[in-house]
C-alpha cells in the first residue's frame, strides 16, 4: 500500500477540478507494472469526488446547473439558520455525491475510459484549499 | 485484512445514524499504527452509506427534505403496485446514494474531516436492524 | 489481488443489467474461502454502477423514471450544443451515480443482501458494449 496526498486550491461554488493528470503521473511513478486499485478521498463535508468527461460544457454548465436544480442554494436549510452560515446546499450536495471513489490501475495507468476523468467538485461558497488523500493498493 | 460487523437499530424513514464513534474505536483497537483503508457496507436495498456533518439541522431536516424533494414518497412506484408494498421510494433513494464507502485511515484514526462523519441512512418505512460489514485493508 | 473483466452488451437508455449472477460465479471460482473485497468498475462516462433489488417494477420503471425526473433528457445541455450530440443527460446521470462500487465477499459469496443486486446502468442514448473491470482483494 502506498499513500500520497494532493493539495488543490479551488474557487468553491461548484468548481470542478480534473485530477487525472496528477493522479496518472503519481501512479506511473509509484507503480509502473502490475494490477492495483487507486482510492481517492477528499476530507471535508462540502466537497465530493466523481468521474465525468472533463469538457467545458459539462463541467462549467451542465453538472453545476443540475446540482442547482436538485439542491438549490436558495431553499430553506436548518443548517444555515442554526449556524448562521450560507452553505447548507453545499453539505447536502456533498453528501449525495460522496467524498471518494476507487479506480482500477494496470501497468502504471488508470483504467478510466478515454473520455472519463476523476474530478474534485468543491460545493462550498468560497475558495478552499483541499487535501486529497490517495491510496494505491497493489 | 480484518473484518468486523456492527449491528444498528434504526427508526427507518430517513433515520441517519452516526457511525464514526464506533468505527473509530474499532480502528484504534485493530490497527493502531500505519496506513490503511476502511470499507463500510450495508447489506440490503433500502439503506445507504455516505458522509455528512452530523449536526441536527442537516440530519434531521435538510438531507431528509432533499430526499423527499428528489424522490417523493407519494409518486407512483411500480414496485409498490407489484408487491403491495409502500417503500418504492426507499429502494430508489438507496440505489441513488449507494450502500457503501471507503475511508482512508492512518495511525489508528479515520482521515475524515473534522466536521465529516460516516453515516448510515435508513430509507425504509419501518424500524429495521441493519448489519454493517466493515473491512480494514492494511 | 485477482483481476477479471466482464463484457456486457446493453440497450442504452437506462438499460439496467444484473451483474450478480456472473460476479457470484467468478468469486466462487477464484476465491472460495476467506474474507475479501470485490471492486466493480465501468470505464466510460455515460454508465454507472450501483445496487438495487432487481425486479421489473424498480428496474424497468421506478429508477429510470426518477432519473428522467432529476436529469431530464430534454433540458438544455451545453455538452450537446458544443459537440452536436444528444447525450448530455447521460453524462450528468453517470457523474451523479458514479462508475463503481465495492462489495465485501466471504467464503466465495458476495455479502449483498438477499434482495440486493449489483447492477450496471447504461445511460447512453444507443446500444453499447461495456467492459466491467473487476478486482478481488484478498
Amino acid at each position: 500500500m502506498k499513500r500520497f496526498s494532493l493539495t488543490i486550491a479551488t474557487e468553491g461554488n461548484n468548481d470542478i477540478v480534473n485530477l487525472n493528470p496528477e493522479l496518472s503521473r503519481r501512479v506511473r511513478e509509484l507503480f509502473p507494472k502490475g494490477d492495483g486499485l487507486l482510492h481517492v478521498f477528499v476530507g471535508g463535508s462540502t466537497a465530493g469526488i466523481t468521474s465525468i468527461e472533463f469538457e467545458p460544457g459539462l463541467v462549467k454548465h451542465d453538472l453545476p446547473s443540475v446540482f442547482q436544480r436538485l439542491v438549490p442554494d436558495d431553499l430553506h436549510y436548518d443548517h444555515e439558520a442554526t449556524w448562521n452560515d450560507d452553505n447548507g446546499h453545499s453539505h447536502v450536495r456533498a453528501a449525495l455525491l460522496g467524498p471518494g471513489m476507487t479506480v482500477p490501475v494496470s501497468d502504471g495507468k488508470l483504467l478510466t475510459g478515454e473520455w472519463q476523468q476523476v474530478v474534485l467538485i468543491d460545493f462550498d461558497t468560497r475558495p478552499r484549499r483541499r487535501t486529497i488523500v490517495c491510496t494505491l493498493i497493489v
